[in-house]
């Protein structure tokens, strides 16, 4: 239950709201941590502290890196409905005080969801998960922590960014936990942020692009193996682009659906 | 400048962050504020308490519905950084104190945006606007006062949803406001939100399909002239179907993309 534990968090007595938590080594790309990891952690307080268990839809503005280290979410109750609960969560660091994140999201159970089904796309066309090319082991000559804490396995036409950018905005690959660790809505909040970027596959000199907001719909709770992830940018521009997500679990079903925008850093001249 | 006076928000003297506005009459779908109004009220308020024009990507909730008459928008800083100020929002009913909308936004300068251009998408294929349907004459059997305020022609494959859906989760068509009002970011989300759901086209017993959160990127600022517009859904599932949509400018570029969380509701046995 490594995700599980690494994105824990407790209630403090007598501060209504307040929880503390660790970002982890191990979960970051260069000493920040991954964003949809500390997306996970937010979630996960906001969840418990309003008693439902699934982020229906939630957003996160990303303010400051997540380094290791103690942090404090502090979450409100915006509404209470019959079907929702409303929730806001402001992360920040506990020892600098520094805002981290903000959260927005809508908490239901998504167990009790129905109604008609009607879907006019289709999972990404992937290699079978032993012929596709496994993160963090130097084979893609970009190897952070957080490559060896999920497992990740790239579409071999995705994965060589390094050397040769695909020129297509697109990474889709497998995603799963070590020891098979079930994956819930809480855990889909981490899967909508664990690719490495599309851009990688410009020919464009990035090093890195910061999330500024991602939101995540989360539409089911997926059965349990292997989730195929697509991930696409159709529009950079003016310093930004977006990378739209979609994950799909092995009975073929769309499970969790994502946007973030993202900036370009400048060149420097 | 009947939008922009439509929106227009006070600030109150000895109440830091604290606005007041109208929800007026004439701007609803059978007695309901349309959501992109709604959202273009408070992102006018949390732009000016923040004091930076425009809204580069923006999340609201749609708590209860929005009636016509006083509400408050409380603002609050998150974040005051170099690119961003990223601010949160609360609508409330001035009479009844119920919640209406609650909104996260990171505002910036969007003329001061650069970077590199590519663009793997294009425009909606639109015939004329002459050529295309007006809402709100009652050619569409859908006459709501809201498309009496703002000037909507629908691709004429699109708007025959009161008779025939086209069975295809798709409107597309113009936008523009009366007068040529002109169309700035805090607009934007009110286009975003402005033609009938695409699930209308849908062969399924729907009246409505209430938003539970809309999320928006402005990407840019429009040049004068007629939108382009293009909303689709790929995934009604368990109750909720996500709304996508794509806003182009008269140059060809796309000025911003939304994204919407709705419900299907459920039908009474």
């Amino acid at each position: 239950m490594r995700f599980r534990q690494a994105t824990a968090v407790s209630s403090i007595e007598g501060s209504p709201g307040r929880h503390t938590a660790e970002i982890l080594d191990g979960w970051d790309i260069g000493g920040n941590a991954n964003g949809g990891y500390l997306l996970a952690i937010a979630a996960r307080a906001m969840a418990e502290h309003v008693g439902r268990p699934d982020a229906a839809t939630i957003s996160a503005h990303y303010l400051s890196p997540g380094k290791p280290g103690a942090v404090t979410i502090d979450t409100t109750t915006v509404k209470e409905g019959r079907r929702f609960a409303t929730a806001t969560g402001s992360m920040t660091s506990a020892e600098s005080g520094k805002p981290i994140l903000q959260v927005l999201g809508a908490f239901t159970d998504l167990s009790q969801a129905s109604g008609p089904e009607l879907v006019d796309a289709s999972p990404p066309d992937l290699p079978p998960v032993e012929d596709c090319i496994v993160m963090g082991q130097g084979d893609t000559g970009f190897a952070p922590s957080f490559f060896r804490s999920v497992d990740i396995r790239l579409h071999p036409a995705d994965a060589n960014f390094h050397i040769e950018p695909s020129g297509n905005a697109r990474v889709r690959g497998w995603f799963r936990f070590f020891d098979d660790e079930p994956i819930d809505a809480i855990a889909l909040t981490q899967v909508v942020d664990a690719l490495p970027p599309t851009a990688f596959n410009l020919n464009l000199p990035i090093a890195w692009v910061p999330t500024v907001e991602l939101t995540a719909h989360i539409r089911a709770i997926p059965v349990p193996g292997w989730l195929r992830c697509d991930f696409r940018t159709h529009f950079v521009t003016g310093g930004f682009l977006e990378e739209d997500g979609r994950i799909w679990d092995e009975s073929g079903r769309m499970v969790a659906q994502s946007r973030q925008l993202a900036l370009i850093p400048q060149q420097q001249p």
